[in-house]
């Protein structure tokens, strides 16, 4: 089996990682970063590099694996999609579903094509950043569509379970960008949000393990992020304003003088996170 | 030397394991769950446990490490604290330091005060859960006042860097408070606020990593934090309020057609993230 990576930075050079000694997989890349090429070679993480698709065995692959932003990968299925060959799987890591699904409807008619999302990251990206280990216990979100076939499912969920990956969760690209909003883009928008504040900077030295971790999202690529924002923002402006409107209540619950209400709302919320714990994927 | 700890749940427990070794220190507790003194005395935590402070040699100890609720801990003074011998430290572990440092003015003139806050703690609490390597890397925060000798400030300071602490920041109980409301409390009132939206059940298998670290600490003890959010509501309901607002502002964002909009304030607050990355505390 031949599987190409298009980007290997850190998503890409990850799998890549992770996918040693998949099947008899042999895997090259495009990158167009001279040094991720050259380091991915000497690592053994390809067996070819390219800088571009345009000089990638693109019609020799049976998987390609688009590991670039989300209107880089739309552009590519335009621009690198019919050179698939019959029976090839496509499939991407985009974090969000509806416009890369839909741009997917144009690939060649037995070309079966099957979104994706590894829900795992870092705060510092780039092939440099790469590791194996980063998947470990994280949810592989699996968005079949009118192209998928049975066979890509099948495959890309062996992938994620070799890649160390806790499950496979199969869901339609409207339900993705839903949930996504709420389960990472919000928290995205909360870690900048607390980073915007003034006292940001006077705080060192006062942060704990609460702080670092709801922050550590925020030094994030915002070119990125800004399609991310973009393609989900009424789902994303949703979420935050109800969080807002939650906020709120406590605001008001400090401003008031029933110390009683605090303990009970703390109380009840705290049991929801425990129910939360305890509940089954 | 001869230490004794109030409470030996998750932080007492982990100090009184983290010192070990420490000087010739002999240490006791105090702590009214019997599970928790036995297995203190069987794991070697402790040479002595006892029930009460009543029953506890409070007039020999060195050094007194408060590790209850604040409001205990303030009742505790009052009752205890003057038995405490000439020369003695009085310490604490509580959130919030200003009625701590205020119920400490009541002790014997000769007794040494000086508030503690290790920055670390774990989503489960209680002894069980104690281990020696909760404070490794953390900040110590100490809030020496009109009650605090040389003396206690260095052996506090020392104690803080066997424990595996990073560094000792030396404050006042006010400023303490108001930073401690931003970095700590809340991401503590983020947490449960994310964990009440209604979409939180059915966003398992969702969640990655950035989820998982902004909830962490939702199932929190109710009580505790009730008295913690209590004693600092004013400048923590600020905080939450000016939070909010900039969250309104990322909603405006969103809902507006302005694309580099989102963009430029994505960069300019990443950048104030990676600005306070490599800032020295």
């Amino acid at each position: 089996m031949k599987i190409g990576f298009i980007g290997l930075g850190l998503i890409g050079g990850s799998m890549a990682m992770a996918l040693l000694h998949f099947d008899d997989a042999q895997m090259f890349c495009v990158d167009t970063d001279a040094q991720t090429r050259k380091q991915a070679l000497a690592r053994g993480v390809v067996a070819q590099a390219y800088e571009a698709s345009g000089d990638a065995p693109i019609e020799a692959a049976d998987v390609i694996v688009l590991c670039l932003h989300p209107e880089a990968s739309v552009r590519w299925i335009g621009e690198n999609g019919a050179r698939m060959k019959p029976g090839a799987v496509l499939t991407d890591v985009c974090g969000t579903k509806r416009s890369i699904a839909k741009a997917a409807q144009a690939l060649p008619k037995d070309v079966a094509y099957i979104g994706g999302h590894p829900m795992a990251g870092k705060e510092q990206g780039g092939f440099s950043n790469a590791t194996a280990s980063l998947f470990m216990g994280a949810h592989y979100i699996l968005v079949p569509g009118e192209k998928t076939t049975r066979a890509a499912q099948e495959l890309l969920t062996r992938m994620a379970m070799h890649m160390g990956c806790k499950d496979v969760i199969c869901t339609d690209a409207q339900t993705h960008d839903e949930r996504i909003a709420y389960t990472s883009q919000m928290m995205h928008v909360l870690a900048l949000a607390i980073c915007d504040q003034e006292q940001l900077m006077d705080s060192k030295g006062f942060e704990g393990g609460s702080f670092r971790a709801a922050t550590r999202v925020a030094a994030l690529d915002a070119r990125l992020w800004t399609e991310l924002f973009w393609e989900n923002k009424d789902a994303l402006a949703l979420q935050v304003q109800a969080l807002t409107q939650k906020l709120e209540e406590y605001v008001q619950l400090l401003q008031g003088d029933d110390r009683e209400a605090v303990y009970a709302r703390l109380q009840s919320s705290a049991a929801r996170k425990e129910a939360y714990n305890h509940a089954q994927d």
